[in-house]
C-alpha cells in the first residue's frame, strides 16, 4: 500500500479510530450480505477515478478503509492531497480480492468524496477571495461535522485554507455576551494574564469596539455581520495602527459570507474571511471505481 | 430537561456516543478558555430561535449536548423532530449556568443545524417529487457522513423520506460487478435461499436486465442512471406484472437525482427515487441562541 | 498466518473489538504471571485438535487472539468456518514462542468451542428437520448473548442455519401487543408505508390472525407457540394462498421448539423454524492444542 | 428504580460497558422499527415473571438496560442476585412508556436469561456435588464466553459456586508444560519469590507430581483427569500433609466434570471440583414480560 | 452531590472518561472482595482530611469517582481547585453505604493526591519564582503522564501555573533539528502564513538566534539551557525590541529549571519559566478518609 | 522494529490502548503543526540515550509510540526492560522518517521516562531495604496513577520490586473498619470459605490483632504505621509461629515507608516492605534522542 504523505496530513490516531466506526456502521451486524454470495476467492483491478474536479483529501481515510477491511489489497495513489485533478482522471489504482474490495467501497468513497468535497468549496473560496485581494485567506470556523473536525480541518488545509482555533481551548475569543460590564481592555487582560502567548480575538459589531480591541492589542479582530463601510472604516482603523506597530493585528471577516459577497469583503483588504460553509455546508466531489479492462 | 419523544428518533446509543465524541473534540485538553474568564456562577435564560424555515431534525442530539456538559441545565423543546418551523420561532428555550451555555452552544448547535438541514433537504425532494406523483417516496443511501449514519437517517425520516437499507447486511443489492457471468435469476435465488424474507434488489440499467430482474421476482428492482424513456419502460413492464401479482414489486430510480430532475422522474409513477444528496450535500438550517429579555 | 475467506466470516470490525476485549479480561493487570517464569524465548509448534466431531466457526476469532497477542506467531487452518470436522482432527497447526502460545490458548479456544458450539447445535437441529421436510429451514433468534450478536449469527450460518432479522432495526415485527386495538392490517400498511421493501413479519396465536396476515400480505407469518393442528391448518392456509400469488409469503413456526419436536414441526410444511436454543444454550466443542512431536 | 444490593454484584464499570454494547448491537442503526409504529407515549405495567425456577443473576443488568434506553422507566426487583425462585413467581415488576419497555424487553433478558442460567447450573452442580460430600465447593474455570467474564463469574457466586483465578494475572497455575525439564518444586520457588502470598496451583496427572506439589508447599494441587483410584490416593496423600501442618493445602479435581459424575468425585473428600460447563454451557433459564391486568 | 464550580475544572468528557478507566481497572474482573464480605447495607458519614498542606486540584474527578460507583453517595466539597488548605483541614464530607464508600476511596484519593501534587508543586515554584521576579510565570510543559495531560494541565492552572502548549497542534515550536538548513526568520514566515494568529516560539541556544527570533517577531523567544549570562543579555535584547514595539515578545527560559535555581532564573526578569518537574515528577499531596464520630 | 521480550512485559493490550490515547491527546486535532512545515520526506537516524543512570522500563510503549505513528520507522533497544544503565549510554537506535521522529519522540519519551522512573525508584528503595536485610522484598501499592496500573506494576517488577494485590478483586485485605464488631478470625474464615486459595491479608495496629492474625492463618499480617519496637514483636511473634508451622506466614510493614527509614524497618526480618511512593510519587529518569554524526 503506497500513501503519500502530505503536510495536510490530518492526525493519525483519528483516521483509524473515525474509520474504524464508519466500516462498523456499514458492516455489521452480519457483513456484506451481497458481495459474498458468489466466488469470494475472485482477484481484481480497479481504478479510482474523478467524476469531477475538484481538490483531493481524505487519502489516508480511504487507505485506512481498505487497509482495515482487507490488509493484503494494494492501494496506489497517484496524486496526493491538495493535489488539484480533473474530471476523469484516475486518481489511484486498487488491486485485491474482488469481495473485499466491493465492501469497502462506499465506505472508502464517502471519506474521499466528502473531504474533497471541502477541500474544493474551499479551493473555490479562496479564488474568489484572490480576486479581491489576493493577500486575504480563507478560514474555517467551529462548525464542523460532530465528530470529524480534525478530518475537516485538515481537508481546509488541502484546499488553501487556513485553520481558525480547533476547539474551545485553543484560543480565547471574546464576544460582548462574555464580559457581562466589564470593559473589552480589561478582558483582554485578564485573558492574555492567564493564557501567555495564545491567540487573543475580539468580536467586534461596531467601530468603537474595533477601537477598544486595538488598544487592548488583541491578536486579531473580527468584524462580525458589519456593513461593508464600517469594514472599511475597520480595516483603515486596524491598518494605521500596523503601520507604526511591530504586533500586527489580523482583521477577520465574519458573518454569513457566500460566493457571492467573499470578493467584495477580501476588497477590503481584510487579513482573513471566515467561513462557515467551507464545512458545514459542502457538496461532495464525485469519484467512482472503475473495473480495468 | 423535556424532550419529545418522536417516532423520529435515532438510537440513544448513538446520540450518547457521538455527542460525547464531539463534545470531547471541542473541550479537550484546556476546557473553554473563554467562557470562564469572567463570572462563572452567572445564570441566563436563552432561546433557540430558527434563522431560516425547516423541518426539525437533531433535538435529541442537541439536548444530549447540554446535558453532558452540564445536567442542571434546562433544556425545553417546544417543536420535535419532523416539524416544520418558520424563520424566527423559537424552537426551545434553555435556562441555566451562562458559562455552561456558551461552551455547548456550538456543538449542540452544530447537531441541529446538520440534521434539520438533512431534514429539510429530504423534505424539499419529497415536495418537488410529489408534484410529478403524489405516491412517489424519497430514498436516502448509503453515502452518508462517516459515523454519523444512523443520526442522518433519522433526519431523513423527519423529513418524510424513507430509509434505503441500513448498512451492507441490511439487504441484498445486486449489480452487475457481483454476478461474474450468472445469471441475475440465479443470483436473487441464492442470496434468497440464504437471507429469507430479506428484501434483494437488483440493478439494472437496460430492459433486459429489468425483465430478469422481474421474473426472479426480486423485491426492488432499481434503474440505475436510465433515460427516461427507458424508465418509462421498465415501470411499465413492472406495473403489469405487479397487475396480476399478489407482490408488488417496487421500482426505484437511482443515479444523480437533482431537484431539477426528480419531478419528472417521479411523474414515470415509480415508486421510490434515491437520493444521495440529501445526506452527503445537505446545507445546514441555520439557528442561533438568543438572550431573553 | 494464513486464514481461509468463508462466506460465514464475521464482520471484522466485531472480530478484532471483541478479541481485544477478550484477551484485555485474561491478561489485565498484570499479565500472564505463569507463562513467563521460565524460558520467554522458547519456540513451540502445536496442533489444534477436535476432541469432538462438528461443524467449525469463529477460526476469524482465534486467528485474531493469537495475531493480538504476537504477530509472529503462524497460525495455519486446515479447514474454514462451515466444514464438518471428526473427533481427533487436526483443524490447524500454530508455531511460534511457546510463552505467547500458552497465553493465548485459553482465550483463542473459547472463541473457537462456543461459536462452533453454536455451528454445531444449529447443523443437529438442521439434519433433525430435515427429516420431517427436506425444504424447511432453521432460523435463529435475536436470543443471543448480550456482546456477540454478530459472531453468533455468522456461526449460525456456518452450521446451515439463516438468519432471522439481525436487530431491531432490521424488519418489523408485528406482536399483538404492539396492536392497541389497531387490526393487523393497517398496522402492516403503516409499516409497509415507512418502510417499504423491508421484511414486515407478523407474529399469529390463531387461526383468524394468520389470515388477517396473509391478507396484508405480510412478508412472513410467525406461527407463535401454536398447537400441531393449528399449524398445519395455518399452514394450509398460506400455501393455498400461495400458489395463486407470485409472492410467497413464507411461514415460520416458533415457540419453545426442541430437537425432540422440531421434526414433527418440519412435517407440516412450514418453510421455517426458529429456533432461540442455538445461541442461548449451545454447548461447547472441546478443542485442545497439542504439542507435535 | 430499585435494586437490591447484594454480595454477588459484578463490577458495575463491566456492567455499564457491556449494557451499553449489547443495546448498541440491537438498536442500530434505525432504532426500533417496530414498537414506535403507533402510540409512542402510550404507558404500561408489566411484570416480570419465571416461566421455570431458579436461581437469580443478572439483576443489575436487567437494570441498567431499562435504565439506558429510558432512565423514567421504573424497574423493581422483588428478588435479589442468589435468591431461588419458582416457576410462576413475579420477581419484578415494570412501569413506564411502552414503547420504550418494547425496545428494551430482548436485551433485558437476555442478560437474565443468560446470568441466571449460569447460577441455576451451578446450583445444581453443587446440590449434586453435596451428596457426595457436603464440604466440597464448586469452582469455575477461565472458560468463559469471551467479553462476559466478569458477569458470568458474579452469577456463579449468585449460585454457590466460587471463583478461581479471575485472570491469567490473579494466581500461577504450573502446567507440565511450563515446565521445559525444571523440577515443580523450582518452578513453585520462583513463583512463590515473584509473586509472594499469591495462589500458586500445580497440575498433577499422577501421584509423583502430587507429592512434589505438596512438598513445595504448593497453595492448591489440581489433579486433572486422574482416574478415581488416583484421585483417592491423591486426596488421602494431601489430607496426611494437612493433619500435622498449619497451612492446609486445597485439592481441586478436574476435567471433564460433569452432572454424573460430580457425586462420586466429591465423595473422594476433595476440597475443590472445577466445572467448565457452568460457564461454557450453561442453559438459559426462561423468563418473560405479562402485561399486568 | 455538591461541586463547586472553579476556572480551573478540567474538561468533564476527560474526567469522566479516565475516572471511569480508572475504577475499571481497580474493580474488574471480580469487584470488591473485601468491602463486601460484611454487612451491605451498612451507612457511613467520612470526612475527607488533608495529612499535609496544599493547593486543591482533582476534585472533579474525585466526585466522579463516587458518582460512578454509587450515585446515591453524597461528596460535598468545603474548598474548590486552586484554594490553598492546611494540614488537618476538613476538604470535604462524604455520606452514604459503607461498603461502596471503601470500594471508592483509593480510586478517588489516587486523582486528588496526585492532582493536587501537582498544584501544590506548581504553587512552590511559583513561590520561589516570585522572589527573583514577582512578574514572572511558571509554565508547564508537554512532559506530562500519558493519558492524563487534560487533568494535569487543569491542575497546573490550579496551582497558579500557566499552561504551555496543550499539544503538537496548539502552537508551533521551531528547533535547530526543524530547520534543515532554512533560516529562523523565513521557517517562522512559513508558519505564520499557514497558521495566522497562532503562538509561533523560537528555542535559541545562543544570542544569535535570539536576535534572529527577535527580527521574525516571534510570538515567544525560549533560551535552551542557557548560562546565565546569557539568559541576561537574551532578555536585555528582547525588552529593548518591546520599549518600541507594540507586541510584546515574550521570554521564556527552559532547561532542567529546578527549585534551587528558579529564584535566580526569575531575577532576569524574563516573562515565562517551564519546568517539566510540575507535571512529571510532582509527589502527591496526602489525603485520608476518616470516620465521623 | 525489534524488541526484546522481557519477564517484566506488561499486557499487550494495556500498552496499545494507552499509547493510542497519548498520541491522540498530544496530536488531535490539528497533528503536528511544526514538524511538518518543511521537507516532509526527510530521513533520519537517532539515538536514544540516557541522561542519567536508571533501570529500564517502558520499551514496550516507547515501541508502539513509534509503531502507532509510523510502522516504517524502525526501533532498535539494545537493553531491556529490568536492565541497569549508566549516564550516556545509548538505549536503542532510531531510523525512520525525521518528521515523523519528531512527532514521536515527547510521547515515547513521556512514557519511557515516567516508568523507567518507577522502576529505579523501586530499585533505589530496594537495595536500601537490603541493607538491613537482604531477604526483604519492596512491595508496590493501590496508589498508583489512575489509568496506568498496568504499566506501572510491570515498571515495579523491572525495578527489582514485587507486585501487592493488582486490585480490589486479586486479593482480601481486611482492616478494622471493614469488621463493624465482628472478630478477625471469624472475618478470615468467611473470607476464606468464599475465595478459596485467594491471598488473605490482615492489616494490624498493634500486637494483640497481630495475634488474632496469626490465629486465623492469614497469608500476610501488615504491620501499619506501628513504632519499631510493636513491629519488632510483631515480626518475633509470625516467625515463631512460622517455625512450627508449614505455613509461613508473610509479615509486611506498611505507612509512609521512605527511603530514610526502609533500612532499619528491613533490619526487623520482616518479608515485605510496601511503598506507595514508588509508584505515586516517583521521579522520571531523562532520556533524550540524539541526531547520530
Amino acid at each position: 500500500m503506497s500513501i503519500i504523505n502530505s503536510q495536510f496530513d490530518p492526525p493519525i490516531t483519528a483516521v483509524r479510530r473515525i474509520v474504524a466506526m464508519a466500516i462498523a456502521e456499514d458492516l455489521e451486524p452480519n457483513a456484506d450480505v451481497t458481495s459474498n454470495l458468489l466466488d469470494i476467492e475472485c482477484q481484481t483491478r480497479v481504478n479510482l477515478n474523478a467524476r469531477q474536479s475538484g481538490i483531493l483529501a481524505g487519502s489516508l481515510c480511504f487507505n485506512e478503509t481498505f487497509y482495515q477491511i482487507d490488509p493484503t489489497v494494494e492501494v496506489n495513489f497517484l496524486f496526493k492531497d491538495g493535489d488539484r485533478f480533473n474530471d476523469g482522471q484516475t486518481i489511484a489504482t486498487i488491486a485485491g480480492n474482488f469481495s473485499k474490495v466491493l465492501t469497502a467501497e462506499r465506505t472508502a468513497l464517502n471519506f474521499l468524496s466528502h473531504l474533497s468535497g471541502v477541500a474544493t468549496l474551499t479551493d473555490l473560496y479562496c479564488q474568489r477571495a484572490k480576486r479581491g485581494n489576493d493577500k486575504v485567506r480563507v478560514l474555517d470556523t467551529r462548525k464542523t461535522t460532530p465528530g470529524l473536525r480534525a478530518l475537516e480541518k485538515a481537508a481546509v488545509r488541502a484546499g488553501g485554507g487556513v485553520n481558525h482555533r480547533g476547539n474551545l481551548s485553543e484560543a480565547v475569543l471574546i464576544k460582548d455576551n462574555h464580559l457581562g460590564g466589564i470593559a473589552v481592555g480589561e478582558a483582554v487582560s485578564i485573558a492574555r494574564l492567564r493564557w501567555p502567548g495564545k491567540m487573543i480575538e475580539v468580536e467586534c459589531d461596531n467601530l468603537e469596539q474595533v477601537q477598544s480591541a486595538v488598544d487592548s492589542n488583541a491578536t486579531v479582530v473580527m468584524l462580525d455581520n458589519m456593513n461593508f463601510e464600517d469594514i472599511l472604516s475597520s480595516v483603515d482603523l486596524v491598518k494605521k495602527y500596523n503601520e507604526t506597530s511591530s504586533a500586527k493585528i489580523l482583521v477577520e471577516v465574519s458573518g454569513g459570507v457566500s460566493l457571492d459577497t467573499i470578493e467584495k469583503l477580501a476588497s477590503s483588504k481584510c487579513d482573513l474571511i471566515s467561513v462557515g460553509a467551507i464545512t458545514h455546508s459542502a457538496q461532495i466531489v464525485d469519484f467512482g471505481l472503475d473495473l480495468i479492462g
